[in-house]
C-alpha cells in the first residue's frame, strides 16, 4: 500500500480493492462489482441480520424493484425527500411505458399498497417483515465504496401496528436487535434523534445510529423511523379493532446498508490491511505450513489440522507452492483474517501449534490437548478486544466543545449545549462545516447554555461532519 | 380450491397464491410479491446452488444491475437477441443520463468488459464464478408466475478458459452439477441442443434442459451455453499461454431461473396443492397436537417431539388454538408440508407417532425407540418417490409420433425423425403449432424418414408447445 492510515481516505479507497472486497473499474459511476471476498462478508453480515429478525418473528419477503411512479408519490414529503435521486425506466424496448417506473431508492411505496390488501383487522398485526436487496440513488455528490453508491446493498424491515405505543416497542426491540447485531460487527455507535429537517422523507421522528470514522467523521449505519401513521393514511392501511372501529395502522422502518462494511474496513483496519470481527470473517482461520525442512510431515501435519478445524471454524489451508511464508502471511493479513496458524516442524516436535492474532499482531504457542476450545477462546478474545479498542477510538473522537472555534478546529464529533433552534443550527453549520447529528437518545440532558445564542438549554446535541 | 388439476394452468394459478408463494396483485404486469413461504422456497434452492458450485470451484460474485448501452450493444447477436426485451434507464431524477442504461436481462455485457481487466494469462484460468441476482426482461407475451415474468430470480454462472476443450469440459461438469440439482427437486427433464435458430443469443450452440407440464407443454429449466471466443472476441478478453502466444478465451455459461419453482408447484402438486420434496420444503414436518382429550399432556409431548425433530429437520408445531385438526390438515396440505406428524393421546399410551406422507397421502404408526432415523428414511422415501412418479409422468407425455397430424392431436411432447432442414421446421410449426425443442443430448440416433419431407435420416429430435 502506498498511503498509511495518517492518510485515511486514500488509505480507504485503496484498501478496499487491495484486500479484494470490490472492484472499481465498472463503467457506471458508483457502482461496483462485488469481487468474491467482498460478497462473502456481505452474506455473512446478511445472514446475522437474517437470524435476528428471524428470532423476532419477522419474516422475509422480496418485493418488486420497480414501483409505478403514481404509487410512489403518494406521500407528499417522500416523493419531495427521494424525487430527485431516483433512476427512472420510461421504456421497454423502444417502447414507451404506460407509466414511468422507480427503480427503488427503498420499498415504503412498493410495499405499502400491497400492505392495505393484506391488513384487515387487528388480527392481521403486528405485521413484521423485512428484505434484503439492492435499492438505487442517483447521487450527484462524490462516490465512495460502501459508503456513497447509487446501488446499494440493503437491509429493510417494515412493521405495522395497533397503537402508537405498539410501534414505539417496536422500536425498542429495533434498539435491541441493533445492540446485538453491532457486537457481531464489532462496532461502536451513538444514538442520535434527527433534527426534524434532517429526519427520514414521510417519518414522524428517525433515529440514526451513527459511528465515527478514525477520519473523524461520523458515518450513518443503521436508522429506525417511527412513520406513526403518515404513510397508513397515504396508502390507506386501515384495520379494524376488536371493538370493530376503524384506524390507520401506525408504522416503522429499520435499515441498515452495506455501509456497515464501509465501517468495518475504516474502523477496524490499520496499516497493513482489514482486521475482520471473527464473526463475520469468510476465513476466521488460516493455517500456513511452515515447509523449510521435513516437507511431507508439515503438509501431512497441516492438512490433518485443517481437517479438524474446518468442522468448526471457517477456515483455509494456505498450502500454494512457490510463494514464502512471509507472503502469505502479507496476503492474509492484508484481507484480515483474525487468526493465523503457523505449523513447522518445531511445533509438530513440541505438540504446539503457533497462533499469531490480526488484531494485536502477537504471536504465542497453544499445546495441542484441547485446542480446538483453545482456539475458539482466543477467537472471543480477538472479537471483544476489537469491540472495546473500537468504541475508545470512538469516544476520543468526541469532545466537549464550548464554542464554534473550538468545533471547527476538531476533526471530530463534538457535544455542544444548543438551544435547538433552526437558526443556532445554521449558525453553526455555515461557521464550523459541521452540522447537527441529534439529540443523543441515551444520553442525560446537561444544563448549560446554548453555544451561538447563549439561551439557558438542557439540551445536548452532537454535531460532525457526516459522510 | 375451485380448479382441480384436470384444467392445469387455472389450477396453477390459483395454487401459487393459495399456498402463499407470491401476491399477483403487484401492480406492475409480471412483477409479484414473493410471499415469505415462496421467498423461503426459493433461497433453499438459492443454498443448495450456492452449495454445488462452491464444490466445483466457483465463486460468488454480484455486478451491478445496470449496464451502459455501449457494453450493451458490442455483441451484435446478443443486442439482436435481447434488445427488444430490455428496460431502459434514461434519466436519474429530472436529469437525463450520458448514456442510457439497461437493466440487465443477463450479465455477459456487465462481465465481460470486467473479465477482460482480470484476465492476463493462464494462470488466471480457468475463471469460474456465478452469481444470484434479479433479472429484468420487458416481456410482451402473456405473464405467469414463475414462469414468465418481467422480474426474474436468476442464477447465472460464467466461466473463461484457455481452450475449446477445456470449455466443452466445464458444460461436462455443469451436467453433473445439473444432474445432482434436479434429483434434489425431484424434477426429470430431457437435454436438448437447441436448434441454430433458438439457440442463445450469441452462443455457439445451446443445451436446454426441458421438463414436461402436466398440461403436456415442456418448460425449459435450465441451459448450458457454449460461447466458444464469440463474447472474448467482442469484449477482448485476451489471455497469454505458456508459450506466449495470446488468444482469445474460451467461454461458457450456465444458467437457472424461478421456472424451476414453476415446475415443482406444477409437476409435483394435486389437486389438494403443493408437494414440496423434502430437500427444498421450508417446513419438512409440521406436528399436529391432536387435543380431543389429556390437553396438557398432548401439548406438553407434541412440544418436547418439535424440540427433538427440530434439531435434525426443518420443521413446525402446530399448536394454534381455535382450529381443528382437520382445517390444520388441510393448511399444510395445501402448502406441501412433506411429512405431518400427529400426535394424540392413543399415540402417547402406545408410545407410537403418527405420521401421514403428502406424496402418497398414507397414514401410517412408526414406534417411538429411534424415530428421528426413521423419520429420516421416510423423508428419503418420498424424495426419492416423488423423483421416480415425476419421472414416469413426464414419459407418459413423451409420444413416438409418425405425421404432422399425430404431433397436432397429442397434448405432448413428440419424438420425431428430422431431416434437419429449416424448412421442415417451419412446416411443423406452421401446422402443427408446436416446435423443435432440439436434438436429444444423450440419445442415440435412430435411422428413418423425416416426418415432413420423407428424407432418410438418422436424426431424432423432439417437439412441442412450450410456455
Amino acid at each position: 500500500m502506498e498511503h498509511s492510515k495518517s492518510d485515511f481516505n486514500e488509505w480507504y479507497n485503496e484498501i478496499i480493492e487491495e484486500a479484494g472486497l470490490v472492484d472499481k473499474r465498472y463503467p457506471v459511476k458508483g457502482m461496483n462489482v462485488w469481487l468474491p471476498y467482498g460478497w462473502a462478508i456481505a452474506r455473512n453480515i446478511d445472514e446475522i441480520i437474517r437470524k435476528l429478525m428471524f428470532s423476532s418473528s419477522h419474516q422475509e419477503v422480496c418485493f418488486p424493484l420497480l414501483i409505478p411512479k403514481d404509487q410512489f408519490a403518494k406521500e407528499e414529503e417522500h416523493i419531495e425527500g427521494f424525487g430527485k435521486e431516483v433512476f427512472w425506466v420510461d421504456r421497454g424496448g423502444d417502447t414507451p411505458l404506460d407509466i414511468p417506473l422507480a427503480l427503488r431508492p427503498t420499498s415504503e411505496t412498493a410495499m405499502y399498497p400491497i400492505f392495505s390488501l393484506w391488513i384487515r383487522t387487528h388480527a392481521d398485526l403486528p405485521l413484521k417483515i423485512f428484505q434484503i436487496v439492492n435499492v438505487f440513488r442517483y447521487e450527484t455528490k462524490q462516490t465512495r465504496a460502501f459508503i456513497r453508491v447509487r446501488e446499494i446493498h440493503f437491509f429493510e424491515a417494515h412493521t405495522c401496528h395497533e397503537s402508537f405505543e405498539d410501534a414505539e416497542k417496536q422500536i425498542r426491540e429495533d434498539l435491541d436487535i441493533w445492540e446485538k447485531f453491532c457486537e457481531k460487527m464489532a462496532l461502536p455507535y451513538m444514538l442520535n434523534v434527527r433534527p426534524d429537517w434532517d429526519k427520514f422523507a414521510g417519518a414522524y421522528y428517525s433515529i440514526a445510529a451513527d459511528t465515527i470514522m478514525p477520519s473523524g467523521r461520523p458515518l450513518q449505519i443503521g436508522t429506525m423511523h417511527q412513520y406513526k401513521q403518515n404513510f397508513s393514511k397515504a396508502y390507506n392501511i386501515m384495520f379494524t379493532r376488536e371493538d370493530g372501529t376503524r384506524d390507520y395502522v401506525y408504522q416503522t422502518t429499520f435499515g441498515i446498508s452495506e455501509r456497515i462494511i464501509g465501517a468495518i474496513v475504516g474502523i477496524h483496519g490499520d496499516d497493513r490491511g482489514l482486521i475482520l470481527p471473527p464473526e463475520i470473517a469468510p476465513i476466521q482461520i488460516v493455517i500456513v505450513p511452515i515447509v523449510t525442512e521435513e516437507k511431507e510431515l508439515v503438509l501431512r501435519e497441516a492438512k490433518k489440522l485443517y481437517e479438524e478445524i474446518s468442522k468448526v471454524f471457517r477456515s483455509k489451508l494456505d498450502d500454494r507452492e512457490n510463494y514464502t511464508p512471509g507472503y502469505k502471511f502479507y496476503d492474509w493479513e492484508l484481507k484480515g483474517v483474525p487468526l493465523r496458524i503457523e505449523i513447522g516442524p518445531k511445533d509438530i516436535k513440541n505438540n504446539i501449534i503457533t497462533v499469531s492474532r490480526r488484531d494485536t499482531l502477537k504471536r504465542s504457542t497453544v499445546e495441542r490437548d484441547n485446542y480446538i476450545e483453545k482456539i475458539g477462546m482466543i477467537l472471543n478474545e480477538i472479537q471483544e478486544n476489537m469491540r472495546k479498542r473500537a468504541k475508545e477510538k470512538m469516544l476520543d473522537l468526541i469532545k466537549d466543545s464550548k464554542n464554534l472555534d473550538e468545533i471547527k478546529g476538531h476533526e471530530g464529533v463534538d457535544k455542544i449545549s444548543w438551544c435547538g433552534s433552526v437558526d443556532c443550527a445554521k449558525k453553526i453549520e455555515e461557521y464550523t462545516g459541521k452540522w447537527i447529528l441529534g439529540i443523543p437518545l441515551n444520553e442525560k440532558n446537561e444544563h448549560g447554555k446554548c453555544l451561538v445564542c447563549g439561551k439557558e438549554t438542557d439540551m445536548v446535541c452532537f454535531v460532525g461532519k457526516s459522510y
